[in-house]
């Protein structure tokens, strides 16, 4: 995605602490060539896929090859009271990156080891800068497969800083649920470790899930233990036309309650089909659209295909098209793949803003079909994709950068999704994270007392508040 | 589970604070007939199913009706600095309900409502006091069921407060991953939430997790927001005789990594078998067994069945009975459901120590052989049962509890047992809780860097240590 233009709403404030002279050359004299301030770099490590372009990039980057260096470079920022950003492949959509109070960021990319794979108990251990795509191909052999897939090819890191998750989270769940172990430098510049390799244990606080979604405020992530699957015997996926979104969703939630384990169903809405075949020629019918994938035995993946398609039948669901060869899949997929790309080109020069609501799934046709009629009320151009089966989906408005009124407009349309998502029961974020961009939502969220109980366990763990400040909330 | 006499090794340390009457006047003005100092009343909340029985009990026992009554008696001790234990049921086995620095129990077991049922979105939220069997039997009309069972009626306050998990949990996973949202009271006395009734979400901190095992030390809860999962449409259990301990592990082993999503697979070691054979005439074959339960479509069961049953004929597995009705299957889990009160009847006076450890799966067949070969060597009779699809499984040795060299015997080889296990990527617990039998434990476990987060916490969300005091760590 590239970074759209700042909105006017979307300036976040920079307020960079000064960073020593003595701190840097300290950084300098232990890292040598793995620390840079080239302002090249610096700017690279200063941004990411948000809509946040007008931050100062960080005073210096460090390229960490080990927890010795991540834990020694905090430990300076520890010693200087100087901010410290990790950074991935830099694929944050809300603004996870900025050094909005200055300090350096540690690039994690060189930490791309996978250290321990132990497929008799389905379990990996990676460091953060490994990429999912990384892992899957490192782990072929083995006969499992790691299932998050966020779209993006972010970090192990990243991704579980973010909670992130993405189409198998309906079967697979997220990185909440397939992260066993950490080890964390903390903000002392300490290595702990959080978790077992044993699938569930009682023992003391949860560090781990606590670690995880929390943005690298409160430790770095240097070692990460994950749950593997066996790769499915059969996989299937189909794709399937519905007259409405309200009949695609209410087949979506009729799924889901029979217990389907359905591994991936994704909406596409009929802007979305049209400018994906007008980008890709892919003659699809310009209806919303389901996109499909069932995992298990042979038998199974046929039981459950069956069972679906009576269900969208029942709500006019036609045109199911099935795939099981995987480039067949894979040209089934073509039109989730492009959404993206081709709603940026269906608009020259336009920017998407794109949003990120989850709420219980019996509201989803609610929250959708208002937000779409609000949506088309507008006059905005915008396309709809989402990871329907958890009740998360995507709006991206797509707006001319240079005109503010429609930046006015599409900060409308958020502002008021959330609001009508909170209202239903839902959450601000699915998978994104809150970052600089959902400060105030997550406010709205979860309350000024749940609010006040993070910050309190940052201020607790991180006294000096080095570790990404100003993200998630303000201090 | 009755309570076992104490052992030597086992009085923990008792401190209790001094209750001002300033503190019981304002009690016993707020709660009037919801507020007992009656001896009997306070003895019944000052234990629990643990192996402690030293300890005085609390000074007092307010009966809560609601989040209010809760806030307000939580606000009370925090003003006069009275630690506050949450009670249940009682079933604990590992010491959380007694008061070892004093203060008061607060029984939520009146707060026993379902509040809201929420099918379409397989959700439901309670109050604290309700137990899982009282939940299951309220959705029953829904078609869905909450799969975790961790054998004991427990509420599912205390379940959420230790992490539980049991039979299930191979399949369904444990509180961790089926607790969406909460209401707490912190240590001042506000309400908070947590958590959305959204399947997922990247919103800040998890504090759902964080309270999810946190023993009533950071919160006391009082709504839980639930999954729910629809009922199977078909169910099958089975039972299969093994030649050795090693071969029936080997089997589960295989079962798990070939990704069969068994819903229950559960270990009796022959000891347990000649028990319960004994204790309900079963005439079962005196050999290590195992216990099964599909969950899925009339095929989906039917092909994990075979599945299973060809791996289980690999490793020797045989006598293999089914039952598909729910009387049958009752009569086939009778071993299972009888184990610990035939164990005890083997012996007549004795008392069983339970241990909780879990490992890797792939580290299963060498800290059971090599745990079992010691327990045999000691010559203290013992039952063995396992919930051995998740790695965690129970040793009960069975001891004269007025003979102090059996204790130490016990002792003896539950610290060897959890010795091996933590060598062997394991847990101390795997689903009863730290509170006090576990705290050295728990050092050796998570490293003194990884408690000290715990206590940091702790002290930054309870900086008057009123809540459940004295439990998974010193402070």
């Amino acid at each position: 995605m590239n970074a759209p233009t700042a909105l006017s709403h979307l300036v976040p404030e920079v307020n960079q602490r000064q960073v020593p002279q003595a701190f840097l050359d300290a950084l300098v004299a232990r890292f040598g060539a793995q620390c840079s301030t080239a302002l090249v770099v610096r700017e690279q490590h200063g941004r990411d896929e948000s809509a946040f372009t007008t931050v100062p990039p960080p005073a210096a980057v460090v390229f960490a090859e080990s927890t010795r260096d991540v834990a020694d470079a905090v430990a300076l920022c520890d010693a200087h009271g100087v901010p410290v950003i990790p950074f991935g492949v830099g694929s944050s959509l809300e603004g996870h990156l900025l050094a909005v109070q200055g300090g350096i960021s540690i690039d994690l990319g060189r930490m791309n080891k996978v250290l321990a794979i132990n497929p008799e108990d389905l379990t990996v251990t990676v460091q953060p800068g490994v990429t999912r795509k990384q892992l899957n191909e490192e782990i072929k052999s083995t006969g499992l497969f790691f299932p998050i897939d966020p779209g993006a090819d972010a970090t192990l890191g990243g991704m579980s800083a973010t909670r992130a998750s993405g189409t198998n989270a309906v079967r697979y769940g997220t990185m909440r649920e397939n992260v066993l172990g950490l080890e964390v430098v903390t903000a002392s510049g300490e290595v702990i470790r959080t978790g077992t390799r044993a699938k569930k244990s009682s023992a003391g606080y949860d560090l781990t899930r606590l670690m995880v979604g929390s943005e690298g405020t409160l430790g770095i992530l240097t070692e990460i233990t994950l749950r593997l699957y066996p790769l499915p015997e059969a996989i299937s996926a189909a794709i399937c036309s519905f007259p409405s979104i309200e009949a695609a969703v209410r087949s979506v939630i009729q799924v889901i309650q029979l217990g389907v384990p359905i591994a991936r169903v994704e909406l596409i809405d009929q802007n979305t089909v049209r400018m994906v075949n007008a980008y890709a020629k892919l003659g699809l019918r310009e209806e919303p659209m389901l996109l499909m994938e069932f995992h298990g035995s042979p038998a199974g993946v046929k039981e459950q295909a069956e069972t679906v398609q009576e269900i969208a039948a029942e709500f006019g669901g036609n045109a199911f098209e099935w795939a099981t060869t995987p480039e067949e899949r894979t040209r089934l997929w073509t039109a989730r793949h492009n959404a993206y790309f081709a709603a940026i080109q269906s608009r020259p020069g336009c920017r998407a803003i794109s949003t990120d609501t989850c709420v219980p799934i019996s509201r989803l046709a609610d929250c959708l079909l208002d937000s779409v009629a609000e949506a088309d009320a507008s006059g905005l151009p915008y396309f709809l994709v989402g990871h329907v089966g958890d009740g998360n989906f995507h709006f991206g408005y797509l707006l001319n950068p240079d005109d503010p009124k429609e930046r006015e407009v599409a900060e409308g349309l958020n502002h008021s999704l959330v609001a009508r998502a909170l209202r239903l029961g839902g959450t601000c974020t699915g998978e994104h994270g809150v970052g600089l961009h959902k400060m105030g939502f997550l406010v709205d969220e979860a309350g000024a007392g749940a609010i006040d109980m993070m910050r309190t366990i940052k201020r607790a763990l991180d006294p000096k508040n080095i570790l990404n400040p100003g993200k998630i909330f303000a201090l």
